[in-house]
Formats: C-alpha cells, sequence, structure tokens
C-alpha cells in the first residue's frame, strides 16, 4: 500500500503544478481581456508585485488593482498582449509554490501614439487558500523593454483593436 | 481497490488534456509548414470554423481546408506562423471536450507587400472519434489585428522565407 | 498488482515529458540571460548542433559553448529572446527521447543597428546520463528569416536593454 500512497503523492504534485499553471493562464486572459472582478479574485489580499523590474511596486490587492485598471484600461486608449511561456513550478509545501516564467509583452496606446515591446521573466509566488491557488506575489525583471510611435509604420492600420 | 481507479480516472485526465494539445500543436504546426493532408486528417468531418471574430466562417471540413489552402498557400505569398499560449482545457464527457488558448499570429505577403500582426483567444470544441481526438470547432475572437506595407521599414530583408 | 504496475509507467512517461520539458526551458533561460556555465551543463559532451536550417553546425560541447558566447554575448551588443511553443515530446527509449518545439526568436544588437525576427521549428534529441536529461542534439529550420535596420524606425528607443 506504501507503493499506492507515492503514486498519490507523484499525481498531486502534477495536478497541483497544472492548477497553478491555470492561475496564471486566467491572470492573463483577464488582463488583456480587461476583466477586472475576476482578475481581482486570483490575488490574495495581502499579495504584492514588482512589475518592470521594480518600477511599478504595490502591496495590498487594492493598489495592484488601482494600477492595473489605471495603468491598463481600453477606455484610456491601452491595448495589451501578455503572452507566458516557459513555466518552471515548484511545489515548495502543502500550500506554497513559487514559479518562473518568461514573458512576451506587446502593448500599444493609440491616443498616445505609442507602441512597447517588453521581454522579461516572471519571479512569482504562491499560496494555497481554501483550497485554491493564489498569487501571494508576482514580480518580473526586464530582459528589454523598447518603444516607438506608431506611426514611424507610415501605414500601420488597425483592423481590429 | 476503490482507490486504485480513483488514481486511473486522475491519470486519465491528464493523458486526455495532453493528447488535445498535442492535436492543437499538429493543427499549427501542419498550418506553418503547409501540409494539407496531416491538417486535414485533424477535423472531425461535419466540423465548424469561426476566425477572426466570425469574418471567416465556414461548416464541414471541405470548406474549411478550401479556405485554409487558398488564403494561406505559399504559391500566394503567404508566410504564417500562429503560436498558441495558455491551454485551459476542460474535459466535460467522455469523448467531449472545449478549450481556449492565446494566439498569437504574425503573417506577411511578399507579392502583396503587407504584413499582419493579431493577438486573439481561441474557443475549440473537441470530439473523440475511434479512440483520437478530433476538431469539432474551432473560433477565435480578436483581441487587435493590425497591418502594415513591409516597406514601411525601408530595409527589410528576407534572408529565410 | 498489474494494474498499479501500469499506473506507474503512465505517471513516469508524463513525468519524464515534463523534465525534458524544464531542460528545454532552463536552456532557453540561460541563454537569453546569458548564463553560460548552468547553460553548458545541458549538454551532453559529445552533443551537435544544427541552427538555422544547418548554417551554423557543431560538434561537441566547447565547440556549442563557444558559438554560443561568441555570437549572443551582450558585450557584442546581442539582446536575445527565445521563446518555445507547442512541444511534442516523444520517449523513445528508457534514456532515449525526441521533440518538436516552435520558436519564435526577435534579437537585435544596438552597435550593430540590427534586428533579427525568425519563425522555425526544433527537432531535438534527449538523452538521459545519470539520471537527468541532457541534450543529445538541437536543431532548428527556419519557416522564416528576416532583418531590417532598428533606425527604420526613426524613434525607437531603449527603456531598458
Amino acid at each position: 500500500m506504501a507503493e499506492l500512497v507515492d503514486l498519490e503523492r507523484r499525481i498531486t504534485l502534477m495536478e497541483e503544478r497544472t492548477a497553478i499553471e491555470h492561475l496564471k493562464y486566467a491572470y492573463w486572459r483577464h488582463l488583456d481581456l480587461k476583466q477586472w472582478e475576476p482578475l481581482r479574485a486570483l490575488f490574495a489580499a495581502d499579495a504584492t508585485v514588482n512589475y518592470s523590474s521594480g518600477k511599478y511596486e504595490f502591496r495590498g490587492i487594492d493598489a495592484i488593482m488601482k494600477f492595473l485598471t489605471e495603468s491598463l484600461s481600453r477606455d484610456r486608449g491601452a491595448m495589451t498582449i501578455h503572452h507566458g511561456h516557459h513555466p518552471e513550478i515548484e511545489i515548495t509545501g502543502p500550500t506554497k509554490a513559487k514559479g518562473t516564467w518568461a514573458l512576451y509583452n506587446y502593448m500599444y496606446n493609440v491616443k498616445q501614439n505609442r507602441a512597447i515591446r517588453i521581454g522579461a521573466y516572471y519571479h512569482d509566488d504562491y499560496v494555497k487558500l481554501d483550497g485554491a491557488w493564489k498569487f501571494q506575489h508576482i514580480g518580473y525583471q526586464n530582459i528589454f523593454h523598447e518603444e516607438w510611435k506608431r506611426d514611424d509604420l507610415p501605414s500601420i492600420n488597425l483592423v481590429v483593436g
């Protein structure tokens, strides 16, 4: 019966990793589709963030959501895609985990005539609360961050967006 | 023995999710490498598609393949990369599943002096037929779709492509 | 008990696939963060590479590392992001596996006023040595490779990088 217990532990480990990947996928989906209420539900109340190599640091779910809704809303002209790659998730305890991800982030703001391309690495902490994984910390360090004026491409045409 | 049955169910669930991910990976690989016969084999005969927020809707495998081969063939100058991210697959029955994916799509057509960049979310339905997962429906909603003339970058040079 | 053995085999297969994915994720992470010593540790001593449809072929870990450090170092101005997608890993024996991956590769070199975008498919071979998966072979075939002068975008501004 020891073997059955061992198999169950190995299955659980894989399920936990998948659950954390789904948490992160939901985060990016809600962020880019501007679904603020379901996005908020993914954070622990005392979560912290540290975006863009420490340029944007916030503590607590209210401060985080204020920053995200103000800086990334469509009303202000912001179109964003955050694509995450290369999940390396480590379960460090029954309710604790950490992970790194590669980020490809393309954004533009037509009102500001501005385009942005970012490559970065996330270092996240996850916590299991009442059976569901949440973000305890999200942070990323830039590899590069470049900007240009959208009309540097004179013919640029927004078919949708 | 109930426990063994339960573990087997959990393993199968993970294997089914992986099999559906492989179906989608094969779809993008055949699409971008223009391998039309193996691409065709991934669809159920009565599959439907709805690309680009409903702009391109087709019913049945013949209509789908006609659209894809005509619009995306290399003969006509089309280079495409479709990169899919953030799989959120849900097995909804023994032979049914659905899933969402983020899409990053970059395309150009040298003959048309045209470049295209798209961000979107797929909502797919999958069906298991004779033991193999197939596409019952593929659809995506655009987040953005932008186009420009390739010679907006005066020095652009195709080393391969 | 035959069933328990079978479940264990299926779990091991999933774990092995995950371990190989982590090998590849570590490869890209060390490559783009320019961490040469941990990058070197991921290769078998007699590994081979074949990048860019055969343009860059090397045999043995010393020749491979010489090429990577010389062509991609930050000292020479090279910023790189290699993002890998669509893992299709096949375990072909107790210590052998192979896999394909889609690649999105964006690079620039400010000193050379040069930007590069590549789409490709990797075909890799993996080997398990002393319990750890290593690269036996890495190769990719280009779908496209395009280059342009960075100042084709007159306003391009490097905030980080």
